[in-house]
């Protein structure tokens, strides 16, 4: 007889570019991104939870067109009628859904709006390695005002959010400049705003991080060499052209006066300038009245990443400690957030210019940031594992587990084939479980069970001397009576042994 | 000259049958989510977080077919140097992902595995009135292991969860019945396991909740003329041969041991019935020894929802108490979430057979009883707001409400256009404010605030007598440096007034 033909099995496996998380590091990121809408509730803010799906149509930037619908997102066409329906795509952001809702909206929320949101968004782009095409972002917007008061807000509630999540005064750096600021200067420097130089200017601008001042002066210039030996051509512009650039990106004083100072003679009498520096001199008065200092928010002219962007004040959160990358080389962790004023978010769906700023906070490489400081826990802790030593008693261990429970502890029974006693073991092992507890017939009949410090005994495994293994016995029999007082002695003596394990460990 | 063709708008609205959630309706759904994820945390589940996206192939049930790829699902086909890549989808259910993931990482995965996830899934379906096509599903399975005492955890944690949630005992019960126990009434009945009249008596079972057992009992015979006139169709059994559905159906008595007696009857000396039963007792004495009462979870095989899909014990969490339906007729509020065991899971992919049991709960109806229940706040409540009397001394302002946050309390300054004051206390309503600071220049002079009672002053202009104006005043004007003392009284006194609003409210 012919065998029946097999239907080839589906593989399982994730999507490319996509990616599961598993246990702790879901619940250390849920754990950070509530604390952080505590803090973002706390400043007046109010959730907003947009659907995944919008309209291709709604969401702009990447309008489909025949070739190739899905362009950096993931986009479909609706089946109506005709099978011709409308054009819907993933998110790729959470700010062009709040322009959407804003418009939608407008006449029943409050203005200003201030709101907060947090959740996946998609890119269909070619994944990297640590690039994946589903991320978490986490934003905080104010949309309908103009006032630097907004601004200014939102630079302190990135200052109080970091230092809720545990990263203390001197280890970040809010940083504060303004994209006016720097049109003074592209004035100064005989610019006009339609000249094409502007747009060369802030390309070099944006390699201020990396090639430093020499470097900005040679590619604002006649050009450099690169590091691998490339020559890159330069602007073109002249020696004394590139001065008011060069002063404003070194216009940082000891103090925020003579940072204003310095800002001054870099915009000369360019109008737009000078409101650029008011608005800085405005948000520096604020910080002050509000009682932040300049280690934690600072107005810092060199900060250019999104100048090029934004209109008006631009910000960045930096983590100034130093982690050693992947070479083993000292390195600042750099920016975990970013964020400034920008026009035109509602314009396209209704007309009027809204006036808008928002923050966004990068949580990912926040979460990365804190487990390399030893700041949130590396391992996972399990719960106490009640092995199964008779099948026939399950109901005594479920007692057991009941009890453990309802005193607040972490716990559960074996639940796998009890045959193979080391199987439970490795079981508890792979769990990270701190404690095994183990009654069979024997103990049953004394009255006892057998709580078993797996913390403890691995340490002894490892490195022990035999005095120590004496001494320190990591397997203790009590009276069944005493079961859970027991294993909350051992659970509270290993948090000494494991401190970090507790606090963001949910 | 001729105008320049104008660019359409694009439209500012949420695709059909998706919707944005606001404000509270995130933060206590936020809430609720976190809650339950502390109670299967700490019965040793382990959070997982799949992405959104998979493939096609893994996901199953929804192929894809040419004419219409997306039929259930929302689905693209990727696009590779071909333009022909994989079909991708939107996640339907947790279920399918679970799956996928336990194929694919199952030698490195605890085994059983215990695992919870939440999040929304998609479905490509027409919608309807409080119908979307996102919605959050929140699950917790357990992979790997075919012990009933699995089931009854899941049932107990059910049950510890509800409680949780703040729904006391006797406003809810977990009910548990047991597919192998009807298939053994379907033996007892002369039907054999390929006899097509079991899926008709399956789907006449699940009609017991509307028609009851006299409905029930003509189904299963010649039919019955339904409440429209129409006249169903019966299975077109022998009255004796019915009476085993009928004895199974009825068998709850007031004891779980004359329910049992009740069920040996119904299935005669069916095998597969006996096994059935058996797994009710053991499960039924893990509750006790787990001090689990009849008031929490009970063995009901009146619970028919899910018989058909599921392979041995089924369970439903219900909602006992009454509400008022859209008509204001009083009726029960019914189930809030289901589950049991099924097989097959990761057959698809490994074919192997792995057992299973899981729980889903529906958070957004929990969320809707409990909101008409009272049990949470209707109406947000928003931040104190520092009203702007004078446009420059934004500082002063700013340095309340900086004053008011570390303090704890929640507060924000008016961003807005500060011309027209009544705009401002506009404003404050609409965020549902519960004070309102105000300081002019008369008041900076003297040194003093006025601080404005807005829940008092709201139920005043409703309801109060011209004594009750004169003696309980809704303004209060006092030293500047009490500021933050008198705003904390004034929210102290209104927690009496409205105290349903600050448990969920985050």
């Amino acid at each position: 007889m012919a065998k029946a033909k097999k239907q080839p099995r589906p593989k399982a496996i994730t999507p490319k570019g996509f990616r599961d998380y598993f246990g702790q590091e879901v619940t250390q990121r849920t754990h950070m991104l509530a604390s952080i809408a505590e803090v973002y509730h706390h400043y007046g803010f109010e959730a907003l939870e947009s659907s995944a799906v919008e309209t291709v149509e709604a969401l702009g930037k990447f309008l489909p067109d025949v070739d190739r619908p899905n362009a950096g997102v993931f986009a479909w066409q609706e089946a109506d009628e005709d099978g011709q329906g409308d054009w819907m795509a993933l998110r790729y952001d959470l700010t062009a859904p709040l322009a959407r809702v804003y418009a939608q909206h407008r006449n029943e929320l409050p203005n200003p709006y201030r709101r907060f949101a947090m959740g996946p968004v998609w890119r269909n782009e070619k994944p990297g390695p640590g690039r994946y095409r589903q991320f978490y972002q986490c934003d905080a917007d104010t949309v309908g005002t103009a006032s630097m008061a907004a601004d200014a807000e939102i630079c302190m509630m990135l200052s109080d959010t970091l230092e809720k999540l545990g990263i203390p005064r001197g280890d970040y750096l809010v940083r504060v400049n303004n994209r006016k600021v720097l049109n003074g200067v592209l004035e100064a420097m005989g610019l006009a705003e339609d000249d094409p130089k502007r747009d060369d200017v802030l390309r070099t601008i944006d390699k201020f991080d990396k090639v430093g001042e020499a470097g900005v002066r040679e590619l604002l210039g006649k050009g450099r060499l690169d590091a691998s030996g490339a020559y890159i051509d330069g602007v073109g512009l002249a020696d004394h052209q590139a001065e008011p650039v060069l002063a404003f990106l070194t216009s940082k004083g000891d103090t925020v006066a003579e940072t204003m100072t310095n800002l001054r003679a870099a915009v000369g009498d360019s109008a737009v300038g000078a409101e650029g520096i008011a608005e800085l001199e405005l948000m520096g008065s604020l910080f002050a009245a509000a009682g932040y200092g300049d280690d934690q928010v600072l107005i810092d002219p060199s900060i250019v990443r999104g100048l090029g962007y934004y209109t008006g004040p631009v910000f960045e959160a930096e983590l100034t400690f130093e982690i050693l990358d992947e070479k083993g080389r000292k390195r600042q962790f750099g920016s975990v957030a970013g964020g400034g004023r920008y026009d035109g978010l509602v314009k396209r769906f209704t007309g009027q210019e809204v006036p808008a700023v928002g923050v966004s906070i990068g949580v990912d490489r926040l979460l990365a940031a804190l487990r390399e400081k030893g700041r949130l826990a590396a391992t996972p802790t399990g719960p106490v594992v009640v092995t199964v030593m008779d099948r026939d008693r399950m109901a005594d261990y479920q007692a057991m587990v009941s009890e453990l429970r309802q005193a607040g502890i972490r716990a559960e029974v074996y639940l796998g084939n009890p045959k193979n006693f080391g199987n439970q073991l490795k079981y508890a092992d792979k769990r990270h479980s701190p404690v095994a507890v183990i009654e069979g017939g024997d103990e049953k009949e004394r009255g006892v069970v057998q709580i078993k410090d797996l913390i403890l005994g691995a340490k002894l495994a490892e490195n022990a001397t035999l005095e120590e293994w004496k001494e320190r016995p990591s397997q203790f029999e009590v009276p069944r009576g005493d079961l859970v007082a027991k294993v909350r002695e051992i659970l509270a003596s290993q948090t000494g042994l494991a401190s970090q394990n507790d606090s963001q460990d949910g």
